[in-house]
């Protein structure tokens, strides 16, 4: 870990020595906790949630034999030899009592199987008269039938901790009548959006960008504050308690107005400072009171690479998610050169063109209207310049972002 | 469309006629229109929004020519021939105004370009005297710079209306100083979730369920209503004013106590009920007081069955959103066979075993446990009675699932 700052150094109108390679930043990143604490939540908010532990069943489901169709319950041994030909009399019997010798009990799905009988025929295998009846057919023995435990044995475990909650997980946990569940508590997030510089991209495109961002890796915003241009300020809305994750966004770089490194200095431990990524190279990260703090550029482009893999990354560990990119991937091979620059990894937003992908921009230009018009993008790692035309490449895809319900 | 329902017939105690295919209930689904209506929201809300019209560049972006990097500003011509073995020598010139000849502007990334200037050269390039510098290599005719409008012309279209906004899309739309965005309403939508039979799955899985897939799908909760079991309550909370769609849960079968379809039908039409879905089969559509109306079954395998390829898509098209479900598909080999019954459309739930998938389940048994032990399902097209061992098939991923971030 050669490259992590043992002592603060100044990089304002001088530039980044030695930049410090992606792997390295990961690395200190994971050093990180994989989940904040726990709390315990209405089944209905926990849709997108992780499990503080695995969920076992609290009981048989379904507790008893219990019908799977709606018809008639009855003894499947009394209806082998029935077809439409040679149909099978038999008494329709309301209730629950144990029914006599050919006789059916009508069933709605999902009622407790009436005693002495082992099967169910679907209305539609019948022919109704007004008490005595006709089945058109043979019924297998449990057809239609759900035995006791049959879904999930008391004492299985039905979910575990490796992935968020989806719809169908609350469903099947309200099952057993259980309405509060304990996940892991979503890290609270702090955005520091630094103050716009006066012309290009308004320093304002990250705030709504960021907030959209931790939401989707299970973040809470704990504050979004805006606007700050002094070290000190930044110094105390860093150092402010409250938040397990501070984000500053914006003067990270090496212009003389670029204090957010100095602030973080100021009140902790700038650890890593200038990053062998692009766009995002001005990244940085350290901590402050125990708290981890991530510094992003304020160019919009650049902290978004640099969000998804160094900030994302430590918000959805705290989250209990996994660690990795949040965009499924695609192979694809590439229509245009991608350039790159040897020692970067380099995120590089492409669009499909037919089953191929074409670069929408370079690092340095193209801004937000270049991810606008992307399908996805490309990673480059560092030994490469680029990916010649041909290439069969990972591209992730934006359309697997995941879009959350507000924020 | 014959089978379409021409006039109401009671199929408690009866059982299906002929039951609809699934293609006929998608187009009585795609005949709703497309969108609802349109509401002005705040930025900070808009994620996963669909805009109601392309949103069109206000401005040249950037605005004026701007740095791209943190550096000098200078005059490319005069950097010819500059190398660390031989450095060009250079003033450094404070301020924004036109720089003498072999000067530099100190500039932070993101700044109007000084004017007479054309490039940016990075600090790094530079070694720094007290007040002359030396430059330590050639810089090109606009390095460094990104051009007005070179991101995004005045009247060009950045964003469709083919997808949700993205994270960064709310960033694209706020750098032009804009705060609120006009985006089709989310459509309203009440669910009521019949009261619970005695024992089996009780009906209570699904509500927590459906609320979480119609907020996957962009819909808002209008009300969800609990427990209701006889004919005119059901019949009062379909025909209550205020929903875009109503969702019936439960009570849709040919039970004697389904009572969902003649509700549906005193107060409104019922247009389809008994279709070639398994499991979902007792599915039902049709319409009251000119708001759509869906049936769908208590089991909650049947329920999610047919409220994703029926109401959520209902839903998603109601809201802008694309009508497929929403769910990537991976394909992939059948390990073990895949039972289905000819003549209706199968839900299958799966899950990986090496690189092939296997069953976890089958329609009619195994319940939400065996979705919550599954990796994505496959639809078994109706002509089909399965797929056997080796055949390659489309399996759409749960992880693919978006996560809502609360309802």
């Amino acid at each position: 870990m050669s490259n992590i700052l043992s002592s603060f150094r100044d990089v304002r109108l001088q530039g980044f020595g030695e930049r410090v390679p992606v792997d390295e930043a990961i690395k200190w990143i994971d050093g990180h906790p994989r989940s904040a604490s726990f709390e315990d939540i209405p089944i209905a908010a926990a849709n997108g949630r992780v499990l503080a532990q695995p969920f076992v069943a609290p009981a048989d489901a379904p507790a008893v034999d219990s019908t799977a169709r709606n018809g008639y319950a009855l003894r499947s041994a009394e209806t082998v030899g029935a077809s439409s030909y040679n149909p099978l009399l038999f008494r329709t019997q309301a209730g629950q009592a144990t029914p006599g010798a050919f006789s059916g009990v009508p069933v709605s799905s999902g009622s407790p199987l009436p005693p002495g009988t082992d099967a169910v025929a679907p209305f539609e295998l019948a022919r109704i008269a007004a008490d005595t009846s006709e089945l058109l057919g043979p019924v297998a023995q449990g057809s239609g039938v759900i035995l006791g435990g049959q879904e999930a044995r008391l004492g299985a475990t039905l979910i575990d901790t490796s992935r968020p909650l989806r719809a169908f997980d609350l469903g099947l946990i309200s099952s057993f009548g259980i309405e509060r569940v304990r996940v892991i508590r979503r890290p609270l997030v702090r955005i520091v959006v630094t103050g716009p510089r006066p012309s290009g991209n308004p320093a304002d495109a990250n705030g709504p960008m960021l907030r959209a961002l931790v939401a989707r890796d299970g973040g809470s915003i704990e504050a979004c504050e805006y606007g700050v241009t002094k070290r000190d300020d930044i110094a105390s809305l860093i150092a402010r308690p409250g938040a397990d994750v501070v984000l500053v966004c914006g003067r990270t770089g090496t212009g003389a107005d670029d204090e957010a490194p100095l602030a973080l200095n100021a009140v902790g431990t700038l650890s890593i400072h200038g990053i062998a990524l692009r766009p995002g190279d001005s990244s940085g990260m350290g901590s402050a009171g125990g708290v981890p703090v991530i510094l992003l550029p304020g160019n919009p482009l650049a902290c978004m690479s640099a969000y998804d893999l160094f900030a994302g990354r430590l918000i959805r560990r705290l989250g209990g998610r996994r660690s990795q990119l949040p965009y499924r991937v695609q192979k694809a091979k590439v229509g245009r050169k991608i350039v790159s620059s040897i020692g970067d990894v380099e995120f590089c937003r492409v669009r499909f063109d037919a089953e191929e992908v074409v670069p929408t921009g370079s690092a340095n230009s193209g801004g937000l209207a270049c991810v606008a018009r992307a399908d996805g993008f490309v990673v480059v790692p560092a030994p490469l310049e680029g990916y010649a035309p041909g290439t069969l490449v990972d591209v992730y895809m934006y359309d697997s972002e995941l879009e959350s319900i507000g924020i």
